[in-house]
């Protein structure tokens, strides 16, 4: 490394450090250790003495208990990451747990507690211990395609070589493919070669050839196995990643599973990504591979799960999308001038990797497609997104917003697309709120008001007891607040009079549910500090859409359709998403929510080669604002405040 | 693997094991131990208490030593790869050696004696305690080339990116050579993107881009370094590799190496190498690596010594030749079908590859090109041989003979070439010969006997005492006795009555060196067996001179100039090969040694795309004929016996 490279990488480590430093003593105030509950990845403070269960049942994760916590029924079965902080092994458990259990770190919730101070304690709550299931959004409306993908298989049948008929198996292959007109020169995958002839002479010169856009041979299988053609599409979330294992001869989505972005624990954001993975080499290399890994269990475990008993060896090609930071971080590219100004990428460009450079269990000789970006913030995600839409093929003036930590905006229409990038934060997605969380089983997800404050109806998803409030909840919260008038404009309790005010340790907080309706037996409420992060997180997004309306020229009125993609899925109430300022003044019937966009445009293209053209041509023609240079941007962001 | 695959494995291992089990117990005999004598690659017996420094002057090793073994001047250091067949260290070793170089295993040639029966040890000789040097045939004739490289270095100003032109790196650096005309469009190798974004910054956007054949840039370099760009050119012998580092700015070669290809243990023919290799994927793993980690070797050392002080990451292209087993094995493609009719090899037509998936230490974004090959055992060096000599753009009718283990025949012109393949074995290398060597310093290379019989007058290599008697030597001898009438043409000693007759373990020698003007102080000799080796293996080449002559219809007279590439270098006495038979009968200023051409081949196509158009033409156009089809074949063979 230069010595300009080595101050910068001190530089960013002592940022990182500084940024996580901050975090943990923030997060731990008096408590000595954070427990993480998985899959729902809800975080508590416990003190000394806590047990696991106690934890859990305080901030509402779910597990299962007959016994109530006494230890005979067994049943709160959890895997503790580490033994570190807790105490040993009591005897009911010895009891419950197998020998084997117990060396993969099972535990019994209800006896296992913490006994030492300062420290981070990783809790997986199996299936079976669960009482609620994860939900997340991991389908997005999709467009008809017509098939059209990079993988083609044919069946071939050689003549074997003899003496007088020498020809080397490759050109043996190829000559007979250039015979039946399917093919008249082709690369050869390296990997293919190495395998190929004793595939060949195994299958008695029977075999079936999987052809990558007509470039090359990227496989070489025994017999016939052309009713087998299977594809993976990715989109990388910066808090989850989404699978979706496809039949490339019917376009069929055999299965859809998604997992948390193992990245989290270095930041929920992907500035804090950046420092992280800016320290270093290692440390991009560590970014990338967890994301890689993550994405390889996916593919396994959709190729053990769907119907069709896919091996990963038939999936012949991956689509990849994701923001430009995941992007770049996948193909361990190091985002580090992303954070910078001018924030531009490496590149936008698509591109086709041999999926086992990167280290993808699919195929070896398999094609990973990874989907163009638009610009530093906007990436490969908002590309699909319009893929996914089709607004870029309309007339119709389609304003498309994508909220998320980073809420990407698009505008326009088949004449010409503007797009830009707010900074919305993780409010939307339930973070950094006083009873927040992902939009997962237990969440409060809509909220009503029906008579005035003093009546709160509210519905979680899946029907469970109450755990906290997801994104959606605390929209509808603040807009039926706003609407009866009890916060202004700024965002502040008027008059906090009614019983459903209380004190709590971060000020008035206004009540949505109350202890005893909950699943952790505690009140549930929106402080005022909430409220806030909500406000900046709509003001940002708000500034993006009306800066790009001024830019195009247009107002309200001249829009035709508003699609929301992204976090809310179909859980937001778009009316309350309106009242607060959220969307823009278009009429209900206009605006429609879309979902996970981005997973169905990876999936369209690859079943697609022809949206991969217009993916490409998308990542050269849509015109990127930089919001940071309009001269306008201060005066819109605190008008939209 | 599939359970015939296993079947075969098995087979291969015992087919391997008996092969290896043969070759020892024959080589054994009443001795206990063997010894490899490096970098000489000579095998010497040994029994119990023999020394090493004994066992060395018997065989005619040289081992610098001053005291002449007492174990006071501490000259006689060797290198012993394992000491479980030795002594312990004795005193004076102790006095000698440091501690440091004990445990880097040092010992005293002199002091080190067997100490336990029945195994192999390989004693290394450094250079301070050798009494020789090396010499391998490491150049071959040229052609002058039209400099065509694949490689093009540029140097590029860019201007710096702005929040009003964020344009991305890789799209900002397309654009730039675009405008000037240099590229139209081109794909990057990942592993640039992934270093160019810092470059760029680092450098000043002042850079040089690295563009292989106008298709892909593999490297971006801070500021302008088109002063430097460099190949690395290899031949892949059956017994040694050589390498030529080239400019490829001027064409010039700026250092030449050799080394003895590290599979040799694992047998002297392709065919043992072909046996070992197919037991599992773990032996051809093996293989493959231990050629690739020798060429790296040499292509670190040629940078370091070279003196433009090159860096191996300004090695941007590499090109490969070798016999079909050692391009297979390379390739890590398994080689098994080769050895088994019809002997068709898994691929014939040039590869691209970038270097570094063949863990190539050249740039990181380096191109490998293997030359073509023609088939199963007419290889790349075949092709590189026809590129070095230019017969396919002559009219001349042209014979060109490349000697070694396997010795490829290439008849005709511009018009046509035929081509075979000849199982000449290791005997014109020296090989399981009486006193054969290779044609390494004192070696006898040349012998005449001016006045019969009784006067043997030889030249050594380097003029060193003569250590053993390498091929070209080993066919004057015959060709002088045979000349005389002392040999008939059978291969049988008529009236071995003169003084220089001796009785041997072997049966009857005729004595070339007595043994008081030898280094070892033994006799070195010829006997009846290692003239019927010479006999058969020149009748091996003949036959396959004389099956081409016949399919292209024509005599000894209508060749217009015969060829002589590979082992004997320079080193062989024209006549005299003419004289046992192994060249046609053609007046000897039609016949020229050429020396190894096929790194000379290989060197230029490294120079030139346009001779890489050629290679692909040859491999496509060269008639191949499989002598084991031609019906005059056994025939043929026992008229040239």
């Amino acid at each position: 490394m230069s010595e300009d490279a080595n101050t910068r990488a001190e530089k960013n480590l002592a940022r990182f450090a500084t940024h996580t430093t901050i975090n943990i003593l923030r997060k731990i105030g008096t408590f000595p250790v954070i427990i993480t509950y998985e899959p729902q990845g809800r975080r508590a403070e416990a003190r000394l003495g806590d047990t696991l269960l106690e934890v859990a049942l305080r901030v509402g994760v779910g597990i299962r208990t007959d016994c109530g916590g006494k230890g005979t029924c067994g049943k709160c079965r959890v895997v503790v990451n580490s033994s570190d902080y807790l105490n040993d092994l009591s005897p009911c458990e010895r009891e419950h747990l197998t020998s084997r259990e117990v060396s993969s770190k099972y535990r019994l919730a209800c006896q296992a507690s913490i006994a030492r101070a300062e420290g981070k304690i990783i809790v997986n709550i199996p299936p079976e211990s669960k009482v609620e299931a994860r939900r997340f959004q991991v389908a997005g409306i999709e467009r008809p395609v017509e098939l059209k993908p990079a993988i083609r298989k044919v069946r071939i049948d050689l003549r074997e070589p003899t003496l007088r008929d020498p020809m080397p198996d490759a050109e043996r292959l190829l000559a007979e493919l250039r015979k039946r007109s399917l093919l008249s020169e082709a690369e050869i995958d390296l990997e293919t070669l190495r395998q190929m002839s004793e595939v060949m002479r195994d299958a008695g010169w029977q075999v079936s050839v999987v052809l990558w856009r007509n470039e090359k041979i990227i496989c070489v299988e025994r017999k016939d196995t052309t009713d087998r053609l299977y594809g993976f599409a990715v989109d990388i979330g910066t808090s989850k990643i989404v699978g979706n294992l496809v039949d490339l001869r019917s376009g069929e989505t055999l299965f859809v599973n998604a997992v948390e972005n193992p990245q989290l624990p270095y930041g929920e954001d992907v500035m804090s990504r950046i420092a992280y993975s800016s320290i270093g080499k290692e440390t991009l290399e560590q970014m990338s591979s967890l994301v890689r890994q993550a994405i390889n269990k996916l593919l396994e475990e959709a190729c053990l799960e769907s119907e069709a008993s896919v091996r990963p060896e038939e999936v012949y090609e991956m689509a990849i999308a994701g923001n430009t930071v995941m992007h770049h971080l996948f193909l361990s590219i190091p985002p580090f001038y992303l954070s910078q100004a001018p924030y531009v990428p490496t590149l936008k460009r698509p591109m086709d990797i041999p999926s086992r450079e990167l280290g993808m269990r699919a195929n070896s000789g398999s094609n990973l497609y990874v989907l163009p970006v638009i610009a530093g913030f906007v990436g490969a995600d908002a590309v699909a997104d319009i893929i996914a839409t089709g607004i870029h093929r309309t007339r119709k003036m389609s304003l498309l917003i994508d909220i998320g930590t980073n809420t990407e905006v698009v505008l326009g229409n088949k004449e010409e697309l503007l797009c830009c990038s707010c900074a919305s934060g993780p409010a939307f997605e339930g973070m950094h709120l006083r009873h927040g969380m992902k939009a997962v089983s237990g969440a409060i997800e809509r909220i009503e008001m029906p008579s005035g404050g003093d009546d709160v109806v509210y519905e979680t998803i899946d029907g469970e007891k109450a755990i906290g409030i997801c994104g959606s909840g605390i929209i509808d919260a603040i807009a039926s607040l706003f609407n009866q008038g009890t916060i202004n404009k700024r965002g502040y309790f008027v008059n906090p009079t009614s019983e459903r005010f209380i004190s709590g340790d971060r000020g008035t907080e206004f009540l949505i549910a109350k202890r005893d309706s909950t699943a952790g037996g505690m009140n549930l409420t929106v402080s005022e500090e909430d409220i806030l992060a909500i406000l900046l997180a709509k003001a940002a997004v708000a500034t993006g859409c009306r800066i790009l309306m001024k830019r195009k020229g247009i107002v309200e009125k001249d829009i035709d359709q508003v699609l929301i993609a992204g976090a809310f899925g179909n859980h937001l109430n778009i009316a309350n998403a309106k009242a607060i300022g959220l969307i823009p003044e278009v009429p209900l019937e206009k605006i429609a929510l879309v979902g996970n966009t981005s997973i169905s445009g990876a999936k369209m293209c690859l079943l697609s080669t022809r949206l991969r053209a217009e993916a490409l041509s998308l990542s050269k023609k849509v015109k990127y604002v930089e919001l940071a240079a309009e001269p306008g941007f201060a005066k819109e962001f605190s008008y939209s405040l």
